[in-house]
């Protein structure tokens, strides 16, 4: 029910991604009413789906904690998550209030057993391909620990969406001197140069790397990260914007963009964002992908797509096996207060 | 002496901002063989140019408490900012290492009686003109106390450089909602609003707002700041690296990228980054403006006319005005502690 249009573009989407997984079931939950409308016209869906009547939708501008006491163990959002819980469902898309979303996921899902706090990773698109980047925006601060544990979790999320068998992972920082940055992404840095993990660690990162592709994961907290997101996708806005705006400008070269159309379906191709929608909740008991919400049936087909791969991959699985390893490495763990103490 | 290519940049670049602006003399710093050796290339900046001669330059990789140590009272880097000092310039431009100038900026010219802590200000090209950004690296963790210190001076910068009389100023997180971002922005934002302050506060703004230019001023503390600069300086320079292959894909888009080349020139000018170089420290009792290291003398001269127009509108003295009154209204200050244990 989530999303600018809820079902309107539920249902559609759902139905792309069926047609490109076939075997699946897809459960709805919702108004009863409106789905079944919509499934008529999409008969091939219609055939692998149930539908879950519920009167009580979360709105998009609810916060979460009021979310969490109207809609516990009734609405359309609680239940799609419970059903990941009692295994009636392997992930749960949502284009609803990210807020309210991962509010409930960390209720009902909870956290696996030694990550501290979830992250949110969003397939960031790159000259090289995709990379993972994580937090945009769940956890605020994250600490040299939590930042770790974000490394772990993107890698297992890279080597499940990009079938890379050793991504490599870099850590977002202002220069790439052991010296620079914050006393949280320096000891991160320290950590992850310093215990033998399972991972590929490249070092530091700046800002620029991500688009270049240069790691295949990128580690950051929340709050940096989803500022970092939210510029790339403005400046690639502004500079299609200026594109167009420089094409109009004369009548020779609108004959050339004319000429030149493919060309210009090509880029805009590249740069859908609908082609990379999904943001992946990670270091829950249980896969929930958040699709924007103003996106169309491409985009929202685009976050079941992952959703559907990582629970093909065993995700969940992989990130709890590498998180106790990571543990094992760390004994006896360092809590935030000796990490900053030590630097 | 600083940059990729020293005075062969700096000379040409003071040659081109000379002809903008009659009247005005230069001095240079350095080793005055090659000094004089390229402004004979240039009559008319040499016969408003002094050579003050010094065999020691800062190299670009010093760490800032070597060239400290090292380059003090004799670097030609040191002697720029010291002419500021002692009232021999109005201003100090370099293309030379940021930590470094930094460090010097602040031994030498000292803070702005009030001023906490440093910022570095960029000018970001948007859809509606340009923006001042700030801090984009000089001091990473910023608190409240100090996002409302680089507030009041991006807005005097910014009423320097654009000629507005009340530019608006934004405040960069991760949602426009009061309850959204850390408890330094959180608070920054409460005392931006209810403060009776000298200027026209406009509220939280997100990522994608800077490159749209929802507001004037965009203030950040460091560590993000950076980021998002080099994420939207990437990510620009990717959308042009999609655009030239796709027009070269085939022969048709080839003709038609040919015939339309006027607007792709148009395109380039626009997000040349050389129209927007330099980074200004503020808080210091001095104007200093960091060139890009890696300009061409179009980048530095839009360094110098950047430095040329502050010195001109006597921006310091309106800093220490602004930030004098802003200090009257917030009596007693709220120092870090309080103003976290309150939120």
């Amino acid at each position: 029910m989530g999303g600018d249009r809820g079902p309107e573009i539920v249902i559609p989407g759902a139905a792309l991604a069926a047609e490109r997984h076939p075997g699946f079931k897809f459960l709805f939950f919702g108004d009863e009413a409106r789905i079944n409308a919509l499934l008529t016209r999409h008969p091939k869906l219609k055939a692998v789906a149930s539908v879950r009547h519920t009167d009580i939708a979360i709105g998009m501008d609810d916060k979460p904690s009021q979310a969490l006491r109207r809609g516990r163990g009734k609405s359309s959002m609680w239940l799609a998550i419970d059903a990941v819980k009692t295994g009636q469902a392997h992930a749960a898309v949502s284009a609803g209030n990210t807020g309210a979303l991962m509010a409930m996921a960390r209720f009902v899902l909870k956290m696996v057993p030694g990550i501290e706090r979830p992250a949110i990773a969003a397939m960031w698109p790159t000259l090289r391909g995709e990379s993972v980047v994580l937090d945009v925006g769940a956890t605020v601060g994250a600490d040299a620990r939590q930042l770790l544990e974000f490394a772990v979790m993107g890698e297992a999320m890279a080597r499940s969406l990009t079938g890379l068998a050793k991504p490599t992972v870099g850590l977002l920082n202002i220069g790439v001197e052991e010296l620079k940055g914050n006393e949280h992404v320096k000891e991160a840095g320290r950590l992850l140069r310093e215990l033998d993990l399972p991972l590929h660690y490249h070092g530091f990162v700046e800002g620029d790397d991500i688009g270049k592709g240069t790691v295949d994961v990128v580690v950051t907290e929340g709050f940096t990260g989803n500022v970092a997101l939210k510029a790339a996708e403005g400046t690639a806005n502004q500079v299609t914007i200026f594109l167009r705006s420089a094409l109009k400008s004369t009548v020779l070269s609108m004959i050339g963009a004319f000429l030149a159309q493919g060309a210009f379906t090509a880029l805009k191709n590249r740069l859908d964002p609908r082609k990379h929608n999904g943001g992946v909740f990670l270091g829950l008991n249980g896969i929930v992908v958040k699709s924007h919400g103003g996106t169309d049936a491409l985009g929202f087909a685009t976050a079941i797509d992952m959703a559907i791969e990582m629970a093909n991959n065993g995700l969940v699985q992989k990130i709890a096996e590498d998180v106790s390893k990571v543990h094992a490495l760390l004994q006896p763990p360092p809590t935030p207060e000796v990490s900053e103490s030590t630097v």
